[in-house]
């Protein structure tokens, strides 16, 4: 189902980062559910969790040990959340164990969970598996994690970048998953971005939440938001040592987000149900908030994303979702709206030489750009999503039998 | 598909207010598509409209009309929306017709239009068709006009008040259309009341906006608002006088208020592809608006509504959309839940004698509530919504096809 999108061939280990899996029947037998990451002493993590006032116990818990954390434990499979108290200890639990059998203090384990809400995690299946993810750590574990993390995906996420600072390599390699739940502010989305290089906690910080911006806070598949939902950027310190004020930091940056971009597309293009991935690129507003507000409100209509799905060129779906964006004083006198390269509304009306074949033979394609000028500024942004098709109200209604 | 949900078996007339019907093949022969209402002469005329920035022609030149109004005019298979100037002259041109054929002026006639965004009006079969209407104008045309305004509707929508005001009747009757593209400010949504009282235009105004909140700004189907919603109320003055200092005033807009919701829950039992009707009853909240908010962010979730699809008690999905409303200090440590007498949530946590099997008896039911305390105050609110369904789907994939 997924759109142009396949599973990585190769993703480059990091030094210093090394990964285990296990299954533990979490959901159902037969698969890796559980995956660890355990970094090197003296790694610093940074990480940005769901605002979703119903935070699942594990993003409580994980946000609170940033400083100091050695180890990532994440299982597939069950969410924890809505869990209340017992899920807590629940979770306290399982990194305990991750703890012991790793030779660290408990609160140098963050716990990850995501899948179905509201059931408590099978202790007695996964502490078992917990005890023995020790044994087989290993630098060459991405792939195998991009797969044991993986829900309703139906493709495993990771990419790889390597950079050069003042001649020395730097790699970065990261796997997601998420494929339903999807808005800004992240949902039921989990990504594991890693690079070997040397950088202190609060920069990691700063360079993990510019690169959110432009990566995984710019798509949406369906306006929901989980209560699971992280983003961890680990450095080993194996690595050049990199600082804002050091050359190569705007580089690293640049790869970061490049990187976090690749993955958050990724999983558009792998969307519960997705037979089309669209670019929204919104120009001529006048801020980049007011811009987003339109793409975001277009990305979420239901009615321009079912017209995707049938590829019907039904433009004034696109329009009638622009003009109810939240703009103030907003005119339509200026807008103008095109698929790819085919123009369809200029200062608000229609144009004469637009021909609806033109535009269905853009909307017959996997991959294209809704393209929205609204005329009255410079500030732009763009955003990814996809269409909605009966698959995925299928795999919605479908999800827990 | 509707849900429990039937045509109106008779609908009381107006004196002073007459429907004649026809057909002009606008999208499709076979049926009428036509629809006018002639007031009397000294009636009085209220409406509230869109807000879209792409309001379409006809709302434009509505909107402006209401002083003097004798007639409305109301077509449906084409929205005369993203039409342009060329739309504007020709939604004029239909009113100079009416106007022409019942011996008005053209500015005592407001257009309505519902149906396909961004097609010129058929004028070429519309036309001869307006110019035959005043013939057949009659008190008992309210079904007819019901059957008329439809779209993807599949059932005529109508309800009658009869009220006592000082020993004197006064009867309100109004026609709804709508199924799709439903959120509060309505949206493809259209709504003729008229009552045989006397009432001075500004008076009408203020009952028809209180009556709106409660009614038609209290449903939401799918997010989507549309370029030519408008509800309209007509008095025709030939019943008692009212107005806000006399007594009956408020006997009257709780009539016209209790109308109004049956319209407004009907468009939602007919929802495109519905197979539940669900009443979203949020309390404990600071506020009113505060309560709404929370209403619409769990009407409008996907997951929310797959799920109800499904008749599959997955609270969780609820309790993630509750989490993600936008309540500013919002702590989850107050929060209860229940389906319908099932309570699941209670002080933010699954509650230990919550059982599954309850909440999926309920959610097996075509109609049912769910409650949602906030536990942070006393303001509620009541929204209503429907589910998601692959039906949805299909009519919107294939509604130009």
């Amino acid at each position: 189902m997924a759109v142009n999108l396949s599973a990585p061939e190769q993703l480059a280990p990091v030094a210093g980062a090394r990964w285990a899996t296990a299954p533990a029947a979490i959901k159902k037998p037969g698969h890796d559910d559980l995956a660890l990451l355990l970094l090197d002493a003296g790694a610093t993590v940074a990480g940005v969790f769901t605002r979703n006032a119903f935070a699942a116990a594990p993003v409580h818990i994980a946000r609170a040990r940033l400083a100091g954390a050695r180890a990532l434990l994440v299982n597939s499979g069950n969410a924890n959340a809505g869990t209340g108290r017992p899920g807590h200890a629940d979770a306290l639990a399982c990194c305990e164990h991750a703890a012991v059998a790793l030779g660290l203090e408990a609160d140098q384990v963050l716990p990850f969970s995501t899948g179905v809400i509201g059931q408590r995690l099978p202790l007695d299946r996964m502490i078992p598996a917990i005890d023995r993810l020790g044994d087989e750590l290993s630098e060459a574990g991405w792939l195998a994690a991009a797969r044991a993390i993986m829900t309703t995906d139906t493709v495993p996420k990771g990419a790889s970048r390597m950079i050069d600072i003042d001649g020395e390599r730097v790699v970065l390699t990261g796997i997601a998953k998420g494929s339903g739940m999807i808005r800004p502010d992240m949902a039921t989305m989990l990504a594991f971005i890693a690079t070997d290089a040397t950088i202190a906690q609060a920069d990691l910080d700063a360079a993990l939440r510019e690169a959110m911006a432009r990566s995984f806070n710019s798509i949406s598949v369906d306006g929901d938001t989980s209560t699971n939902d992280a983003c961890m950027a680990c450095a080993t310190g194996r690595a050049a040592t990199l600082s804002p004020a050091a050359p190569g930091w705007r580089d690293f940056v640049a790869a970061l987000t490049d990187l976090a971009a690749e993955l958050a597309r990724a999983v558009v293009r792998d969307a519960e149900g997705a037979t089309r991935f669209i670019t929204l690129a919104v120009g001529g507003a006048r801020d980049e908030a007011e811009a987003r507000a339109v793409a975001f409100t277009v990305a979420h209509s239901p009615l321009v994303k079912t017209a995707c799905f049938a590829g019907d060129p039904n433009w004034g779906r696109i329009l009638a979702a622009v003009g109810r964006a939240p703009v103030p004083d907003f005119s339509i006198d200026g807008v103008a709206i095109a698929l790819d390269d085919v123009a369809i509304v200029a200062e608000g009306e229609p144009r004469a030489d637009y021909a609806e074949a033109d535009a269905a033979a853009v909307m017959a394609q996997a991959e294209y750009t809704i393209a929205i000028d609204l005329g009255r500024g410079d500030a732009a942004s763009t955003v990814w999503t996809s269409d909605l098709s009966y698959e995925y109200v299928r795999i919605n209604a479908e999800y827990r039998s």
